[in-house]
């Protein structure tokens, strides 16, 4: 399996002496120049991203206007120091040494991702952000509205207006192949929509028959025990208790509530977790827990030394979510699992869980059915929801598919990949909250993400085999341990593609997702 | 009594028909310009005070290096924006403008304000900031370790190196009559040292006598009954009820817990406060709610169309300590309060208080004593400590008192104000922190504040001889309506001594707090 010599310090030297560091010995004034600049760029983000965290999780409602305009502010703040035309020149300035540096050495790694980014963010027109900001800001209130009305069409003429501004956009940065790329590209370093298209295509193949097959038995698995009276200070504590388990490190992070449950990273050392708690139901607050912790393992995993630069950031969007469903579904729902942890749960519920054992709670966590909200969807069908709203957004950006056809296209594909149809718009195409904000491009992270935590669980396993039975006697280190080495130590030094190259040897496939899908299913199903 | 109109809308008008808002209709660009600027700070000042407040309130251990970093690089930004050279051009093309301008209008006030600081913030040489935050954060680890080894010489050179900054500073800022007028200026705006000294010595020329009749009656007031057990959770919630009774707003603000107690501004409609609980003891946690929140209420107050502005700020350090002195002690320690308000806290704590009443609880909270630790003290002796303080600060500045001579110094004033001596450095002179970060100058904004809540007190009561009454009666209001009208309203806008006099028709005096303080511990005490 292909792999980089480690480099742990800020001034690393590889076995044949070469200088694989951040700051080589021999570093030009204009690199030190440059690592100040990232470093202040990164210290508003972080900024930025207290207010955001805060504003969830403490913010009194008399704050939110001020809020905004301290988010803007820094926000333009950020991309002002970041485009300014000095960095440009201390690019250029160390081109000719950056030519000379090992390509795998660190600060090599920097400026190639720096110059990505940079080239790109001095693409965006200004005047443009500004007026997707204004339109975006209007979208979610129509959407906010078509939702309470639950009429599409109240939303129909803002979606319009956000495709149009996003179309503007993509042009505005570039495309290799086709319009879609440039969106992809915000979330996807390298990845074409074409190769999306492809992957996806061989796996709505695997999946469509797979959920119907499932759909027929539905009486095989039960989960009814899971709802009922589960106190939140208890579900709060199994959180804690399940994060500590995984390797969440609570000196450098820490879990608190919010509406909508999300990842706030202000430091590889201070990195913030929420999640939301229904007393009604056991399962959404810990396997939600669990998916934000697997986002917080990556962010605390990467190396010290890049800290305040842009290396210290997740390879993509869909890498990220590959360590948060890592823990939540091929972790946290696997049988190895609740075999160590299903006693420290029915310990704080044991009414709730009187005559339950572990392979129970094992199959109704896993239970599976066709539904029609995104967020609720189990393992089987999640990735259906994806690819659904990836061929409609292709359709909508390249006009193919007019807005006005939207809910009627929704309701189409719903019905053909899962067999079931909204009864309105608020659990049909108004249930997410992306295009209400112009979000396109985002969604196929969400469905790559679980193809890669599949394949890089498979190298795992060919590397070290006793990792499930190390899972069922609670050492969840070792799953840890290689993803620490393979996966988060790496932080955004290769685009997505090729970190899975390198770490599994092989190609970006849906092969190692369905084998995994097949097996515990057809077990669970009796397939 | 003399007051400036009415003016509550950023484009209002006067009687005479002259625009008084802060955006005139006549404003020239470089006005527009300007408070685009002065909006820009303020965000960056609040996403400052975030970071602060989170550090104190929520931060992990693991997060503490990057928010040093994150904190330095927005406060470097926000000094950059606001001195920068386009800020000075735009105040020197406002001139003729401002020259026409109502000088009672918000505009002209905003720009005397921001003239004053502009010039100020401009005299501050960038290398001689640097060189004072590298010596604060050694002071700082210098002040941890003596404490530690209850050892003053181990702090004695940082402390040195503080006041010869300190010294560099002033020179370079520049000031009126005396050196301290430069670091008192920082936050009594306009104040003297000579106006301190003066008001100390009479001040203390009452007091001191009063100490000793006090002490020489310890048996006349007794607070047994306040130490017992006094469970958290209860306290918390005795807290949160008192800050609704004086009006704090909690939807837009609210209270957490930290280690030392402090209101953190983030927006007028974003105030937070936060409190320290012992367990053991009912009181300190209490008034120090009743202190933040008086800080809270003065920040809630602030005109809504200020917002973003260097007016939307407290007067003055002192004048900021008057509102939170007058509800921690002269309402929030006064008869018709406890009349109110104990019958609330006696249902929380009905073992605890039990054979207690309304006038025993007004006695046991107001219980006088001399005693070493500033933060601990009294009413009565709170001043003494204050002007102890500023009267080695003085001395130490002017070079009068070798550093090495300080902890002597500190204990022969504590026998001579207080009649009781510090057994060792702790309690003495390495009791309060400001000193190890070189905070010099901020001491006297303490008395000076008790001082102010008194004349202002006085001068409300002139206009509502009503209120103790409405206060036994449960009704606050009142209170906060004669605040919010005389002294929140007006924000930044006046210099301290010069609001005093606007509001209270008299220049700043002692004497309503002399007053006040011998008609209560007189009746007390039995002098």
């Amino acid at each position: 399996m292909p792999e980089t010599p480690v480099q742990d310090a800020t001034r690393g030297v590889t076995a044949t002496g070469r200088a694989t560091g951040l700051v080589p010995p021999d570093a030009p004034p204009a690199y030190h120049r440059l690592l100040e600049r990232l470093g202040q760029v990164s210290d508003l983000h972080a900024a930025t991203t207290l207010l955001n965290w805060d504003e969830e999780v403490n913010m009194p409602p008399g704050g939110a206007a001020a809020r905004a305009e301290q988010k803007a502010t820094l926000n333009r703040l950020a991309h002002e120091a970041f485009t300014a035309p000095e960095v440009g020149q201390w690019l250029d300035e160390l081109a000719g040494w950056e030519a000379q540096l090992d390509p795998e050495s660190d600060a090599a790694a920097l400026l190639r991702v720096t110059r990505r980014d940079y080239e790109r963010a001095r693409r965006v027109p200004p005047d443009l952000v500004a007026e997707l900001a204004r339109a975006s800001s209007q979208g979610y209130q129509a959407w906010v509205e078509a939702r309470s009305q639950q009429r599409f069409a109240v939303f129909a003429p803002a979606l319009a207006r956000l495709l149009e501004l996003r179309r503007q956009m993509a042009d505005a940065l570039g495309y290799p192949e086709e319009r879609y790329d440039a969106l992809l590209e915000g979330h996807e370093p390298g990845m074409r929509t074409r190769q999306v298209r492809e992957l996806f295509a061989r796996l709505k193949e695997g999946l469509v028959p797979l959920v119907q097959a499932i759909a027929e038995r539905q009486d095989r698995v039960r989960d009814d025990f899971l709802h009922g009276d589960y106190p939140d200070a208890a579900q709060w504590e199994i959180t804690l208790e399940a994060l500590e388990a995984i390797g969440f490190d609570f000196q450098r992070g820490r879990q608190d509530r919010s509406i909508h449950p999300f990842t706030a990273p202000l430091a590889t050392g201070d990195v913030r977790l929420t999640t939301r708690i229904n007393p009604r139901v056991f399962g959404p607050a810990f396997f939600s827990s669990l998916h934000e912790g697997g986002h917080g393992l990556y962010e605390q995993g990467f190396p010290a030394a890049w800290h305040r630069t842009p290396l210290a950031d997740g390879a993509s969007s869909a890498v990220h979510e590959s360590q948060s469903r890592l823990w939540e579904n091929v972790i946290g729902r696997s049988r190895e699992f609740w075999r160590f942890f299903f006693p420290r749960v029915q310990a704080r519920f044991p009414q709730q869980l009187a005559g339950v054992d572990a392979e129970a709670m094992y199959r109704a966590v896993n239970r599976s059915r066709p539904s029609l909200i995104r967020v609720d969807a189990d393992e089987v069908t999640y990735n259906l929801h994806i690819m659904l709203r990836f061929e409609l957004e292709l359709a909508l950006l390249s006009g193919d598919l007019p807005v006005d056809d939207l809910p009627g296209a929704w309701r189409e594909k719903t019905r053909a990949y899962l067999g079931i149809e909204p009864a309105h718009d608020v659990e049909g195409v108004l249930q997410d909250i992306h295009w209400s904000w112009g979000g396109f491009g985002y969604f196929p992270s969400y469905a790559l993400g679980n193809l890669i935590a599949l394949q890089l669980w498979e190298a795992a396993l060919r590397d070290e085999p006793g990792l499930p039975e190390e899972i069922a006697r609670g050492r969840l280190g070792g799953v840890l341990q290689w993803m620490r080495q393979h996966v988060h130590r790496h932080g955004a030094r290769y685009e997505p593609l090729e970190l899975v190259r390198r770490v599994t040897g092989a190609e970006l496939s849906e092969q190692p997702f369905l084998r995994y899908i097949r097996r515990k299913y057809g077990e669970l199903y009796g397939l």
